[in-house]
């Protein structure tokens, strides 16, 4: 069913259905953090993502591969989503090379020297058997378009293929990842060599990584009519409440992002159109919860002034209290928005929740 | 209902009836490391203990009382025990200076100056509301006589009694605590001064500060038959598996200790007879759960390879899950004791749990 540009979906993987549109939380290290399981179960959670590189590093894809996969390994039984490493290596590993074949680095733990190729990275993936597995691609300056254009013929769109070739699961679903930056015919040059593939589903990657929200939310607008209409599309990275509105409206389907669990870690929660800080002095006798209108555990059983507390005091609860209203909160923005596109009235819950953040001029097509 | 000196007892509160012998774990700043209040209750976990002296000094007693009281502050609904913040001056605090009104102490935030007196103990236990309060007391080296001897003269008994002027809640039970180290005539001299006043609960203080086993389970054995036989008594600050067993072997009902937490934290984790670090490369690929026979979340969930992973990584998560084994380690064993002594069969329990622990031989009355 769609809505405007918005669909709704069920993407089938062995570990169950995800209901689309939808939001993976991040559990970089097999471990959403400060959540369990359990929780994130209860709040509704569909899939989450883990991070290749880390796994790979610490405590080893062969070694997860030999607990029963990471399903098994973190307790985790529903869908999960696995990057291909690359983003990682180019944002986090130190003195790293790349060329035409894969990139060589050094681990951001204890400086060893590694090498990840297209193969390299499937390899992994298979070991960690993840439901969703991500093709290696290169993540360049979204505004230089020589190198970009370079990037998609020399690497991202060949490694595309070697990614294919070197994959032996069949109980993994492989998405391709569009590049090109902030470039509307470098996207559609690779959304459309990628199309040609026929994967089960397409990534727009090298977003989020400091372009304005107009940038990104136009690549978002070229990108719709370019991509297979049937496959699931996944924007990588992006987790603020209004870009996963935009997102929606603009036909994508997937997102993930450590953006809920990394601001609870700085003391700051969502409410519709804000962010709270809540070591502000402001908070100390607010007997109020976080949201008046919030369901999650934390809205349901404390005060602001008590998570202030917890806060200011360094104590575990505060992460895990604020991390569970963060991810609660964008987990029931997806249902409200699920909802409207089943409803046929997307685009008037969007104005409503959208009119609470500053305005976002996206140029005509 | 009895059991050799062991015992059944119900404690009634107005949050509820403490069923005897309990573990109440520590809550020290209004919150029990890394457990929510909700993993408690489903635990099993009747009451908890909070720190007079830490909540004090942050977010403070007048505030929490503003906010309707520590079990509306904290979304704990079941009983509370604060101590009287005494020992936490002795330990915690800067250049103390104690005298036979009270104690000047620094802030171990801040440096800034405070003083504790028997009444302003008592005022800031009232201000929290827990359901059982602690009198103020003297924690003195258990090893010297004639400091102990002048410490109960001057301070402790004198103070039991400004506590009992001082209290004006009725819906708090003010337990009285007996000190005198390691020497039976102090012992017995505290235990009868406080009989007389005839208070709901009886403390057993001063010990697990350093002394021995023996000597501790000593002074057990000496307070059996001179405390109130219709009193709980409580064994403040223990909470190794073996001392749970011992106490109630000897007519102890209360136990509150931050062992089960702090271990957690340090990657240890119970089992019977024995501790497991698991930062130890021997769980590397140790696909068991930390105890197989053990029904916690952890347990039931996570293999010792993923538990030490997690702690490897430094995940919350791990401090989570280990605190959740271990705090339920120990109500575990409480409710197989409470269970043993309805079935009056404790002796054979205790030996049985004792046999896997290091003998400690005490000498006979």
């Amino acid at each position: 069913m769609t809505d405007g540009a918005a669909r709704l979906g069920r993407f089938h993987t062995p570990h169950g259905i995800i209901a689309t549109p939808v939001f993976a939380p991040v559990g970089t290290q097999a471990t959403v953090k400060a959540l369990r399981p359990r929780d994130l179960e209860e709040m509704g959670a569909d899939m989450i993502l883990s991070n290749t590189y880390h796994l790979y590093l610490r405590p080893g894809d062969e070694l997860i591969r030999d607990m029963g996969g990471l399903h098994a390994f973190m307790g985790w039984n529903r869908p999960i989503l696995t990057d291909s490493g690359g983003f990682q290596v180019f944002s986090l590993s130190k003195t790293r090379k790349i060329d035409d074949d894969g990139v060589t680095f050094r681990s951001h733990h204890d400086g060893s020297s590694h090498r990840f190729t297209p193969e390299k990275s499937i390899a992994i993936q298979e070991n960690l058997g993840s439901d969703i597995i991500m093709m290696f691609d290169e993540c360049a300056d979204p505004n230089d378009y020589n190198y970009l254009k370079q990037s998609l013929a020399r690497r991202t769109h060949p490694w595309a293929l070697r990614c294919i070739e070197a994959k032996t699961r069949s109980d993994q679903a492989l998405f391709g990842i569009v590049q090109g930056g902030i470039f509307r015919d470098l996207r559609e040059e690779s959304a459309a060599f990628l199309s040609r593939l026929d994967l089960p589903g397409y990534a727009i990657g090298g977003l989020a990584v400091g372009e304005s929200k107009a940038d990104m939310y136009q690549v978002l607008d070229w990108m719709h009519p370019v991509l297979p209409h049937d496959k699931p599309r996944y924007l990588m990275g992006v987790g603020a409440p209004e870009d996963l509105v935009n997102g929606v409206l603009r036909g994508i389907d997937i997102f993930d992002c450590v953006l809920p669990t990394r601001l609870a870690r700085h003391s700051s929660v969502w409410i519709p159109g804000d962010r709270l800080n809540l070591r502000n002095a402001r908070f100390e006798r607010d007997g109020a919860p976080i949201m008046d209108s919030c369901t999650c555990y934390t809205c349901r059983h404390f005060s602001r002034a008590y998570l202030r507390h917890l806060v200011k005091a360094n104590e575990i609860l505060g992460h895990i209290l604020l991390t569970t209203h963060n991810v609660h909160f964008l987990l029931d923005l997806m249902r409200q928005m699920r909802s409207a596109i089943a409803e046929q009235r997307l685009e008037a819950f969007a104005h409503d929740f959208l009119s609470l953040y500053p305005a976002v001029e996206v140029a005509s097509q």
